[in-house]
């Protein structure tokens, strides 16, 4: 059965509602977004692994400890990071603000925050944006939502599939942010997946964590870690399918579905990445086992020196080569084969760990697309992966090196 | 006994000679220079880590093996790396051609080079270049030398220190280039340090792999470690002092020499990082390890958000708290205090892991020096370090991705 791509977000799932208001916390546009499940959903999130874990993240944790959630709420803005005692009080109270308008537990309601480092919450904006959700939410609000959770996104991130598991129908909808700022001291990551899956705990936990290493652990936009990372999902089990347990078909079908809303959304925040010019898809095939591969993929994207050679248009396989030297896997430099291909063709750079006498203007060609895959073949075992970023530009400097913009 | 800085460089101790000349690998700057001991000296090196080690990388070590060297040859223009048997065997005949002109063994010569990677050596040019240098070998040579290895480099740097040991001077001088490019296919740290001191071979390979810990491996330009970084010392005796032994004071005393030179030109290279318009030093204090504390330090300064932060003179302590955060260490972030300083004063951003409500203009006043120091207070333990790098500039993106400029 395949992955069908479908219209929508994450109201795209049955019993799926939401809302995005712009309160005030940011100056003109959607800042407070709240997605609501019908009936309790099971629940399961991964979180930053930076020691800094903002507020909302700790909330959230405890939140979700139980396996189980009802609604999202979540501002841009204002990252609640840095903030002490105060800051969790007030992730708490924005949990409880919208327990009370929803007829909801606390304990049932994730929070999360993007936005600048440092500063407390303005709660009274916050009290009024989450009344005005709570109020507005409905099956049309998830492009709200999506929206009111941007920072320097130049688009907004969402997306839905369908799936059929046991003769139902299932649906997958998802929504994310990309590693903007919108005060210049934030870089974070946010995404917020919904189905209406009918799936035990411990399956929906397994999910979550394998499609993340596949795709959201596997973009760079800069190398910064933030401290308010966060990607959540509820299923609300409405398609009534039967219950999916882990290392069943219904699993693995499941899976692909979710598997794939994760990588699609994990891709388009690497394609927004901040002053991105270019999308780059590195593949490292033939390593000696996945996690080198992993390691030698991610290596690559995140090498400044690599970017700013895509940036510019330069076949410099040189700078690629380099990056997976100091990755630290163990591999033979001498059997390395480099490619680079687009829209426009492909080509092979580096043979053996030798630069072939390939033609400049067809690199040049293969680079000025906007969509740049790199091949690396180490040629040593059957490990691969692939990894996703963007160039380095100078519109990167110019929104993180503009004080206070 | 103090250290006393000397004029010069790699000529500074007794009996060493040295050129630097233009040969054509380059356009028109000086492209090679020979460093020469009139007498065999005792010598150490240490090597880039990346396991993509260019061939003149492989030679040195191989020539080293026996803890003695005469000479070192170094090109810039060429890398030499990622160029199969044939680099191999031009590497070796740049030993070869020097041992020839000076008489001496190839064995006992250092072979380096930065440059272009993927690209063969042009041996005619290398070879005529050789034999310029060697006729031409002087005590006054060594600002050429150093000039010689210069890339992207904005200034030639070399220095010099004295210090008296067991009643004789000894002199240490040394010679480096920045982390640059002269084709953006490169960016290499090549270090060169001579002394007439009298020391045994463990005791100056400790002295090299302490001081560079301390030095070359704190500092951070853009995060990419090169295929052919190289820092070499050459100890040829002529000081007439005792043999210095490990764990004696007379050690203690050279290696604060010593250190101190490596300390200064890597910091030369910082501060003359690629599009760098602020040199940083980071100091982490009060950290539960030493360990923790270099993780912290070199976290801080190779942060692209940071370095972004400090290039629009913005005082980002959300960025410094959330580098740390995601450098692996263990600490406490309730507890961090962050200050920055310049010449223009000092003043603390963050105290407990929360932003104070500081002056936005004395902090604006201290981050528009070129010196900027970032304190770091873990308040936790007695591990501290300092490590040194310098902003992100549009002018980064400007040498890195111009097409093959």
């Amino acid at each position: 059965m395949d992955v069908i791509f479908n219209e929508g977000g994450v109201t795209a799932p049955k019993g799926f509602l939401a809302a995005g208001v712009h309160c005030g916390i940011k100056k003109h546009k959607k800042d407070l977004a709240v997605i609501y499940s019908e009936v309790l959903a099971t629940a399961a999130g991964v979180f930053t692994t930076n020691k800094v874990k903002a507020a909302p993240v700790r909330i959230t944790m405890e939140n979700l400890s139980d396996g189980k959630a009802q609604a999202i709420v979540v501002n841009s803005g204002n990252a609640n990071a840095c903030t002490g005692e105060r800051g969790l009080k007030d992730a708490r109270k924005m949990a409880e603000l919208v327990a009370q308008k929803l007829g909801l537990n606390p304990h049932d309601v994730v929070v999360a925050s993007t936005g600048v480092i440092g500063v407390s919450m303005p709660m009274d904006k916050v009290r009024q944006g989450i009344e005005q959700c709570c109020k507005s939410i409905s099956v049309y609000g998830g492009a709200d939502a999506a929206t009111a959770i941007m920072t320097t996104d130049t688009f907004k991130k969402e997306m839905a599939v369908k799936l059929e598991i046991g003769g139902k129908t299932v649906t997958i909808g998802g929504m994310t942010k990309g590693s903007g700022m919108i005060h210049p001291n934030m870089a974070t990551m946010l995404c917020f997946i919904t189905t209406d899956a009918n799936i035990e705990a411990k399956a929906l936990k397994k999910a979550l964590k394998d499609a993340t290493a596949k795709s959201f652990n596997m973009i760079s936009v800069d190398g910064d870690t933030s401290t308010n990372d966060m990607a959540v999902v509820l299923a609300n089990g409405l398609a009534e399918n039967q219950l999916i347990t882990c290392g069943t078909e219904d699993y693995e079908l499941f899976y692909k579905g979710f598997e794939t809303v994760c990588i699609e959304l994990a891709k388009m925040m690497a394609r927004d990445g901040e002053g991105a010019t270019k999308f780059i898809e590195v593949q490292v095939k033939n390593a000696p086992d996945e996690i080198s591969a992993v390691k030698a993929a991610r290596a690559v994207t995140r090498s400044n020196l690599v970017k700013t050679a895509i940036f510019g248009e330069d076949a410099n396989w040189g700078r690629i080569i380099c990056a997976v030297g100091y990755s630290g896997i163990d591999f033979n430099p001498d059997l390395v084969d480099i490619y680079i291909s687009s829209r426009a063709g492909e080509m092979i750079l580096a043979e053996n760990g030798m630069g072939l006498n390939f033609s400049e203007d067809k690199a040049k060609a293969i680079l000025s697309e906007k969509d740049i895959k790199v091949i690396v073949d180490l040629k040593q075992g059957d490990g691969c992966a692939t990894a996703w970023g963007c160039d380095l530009s100078y519109d990167y400097v110019k929104i993180n090196g503009s004080y206070r913009t």
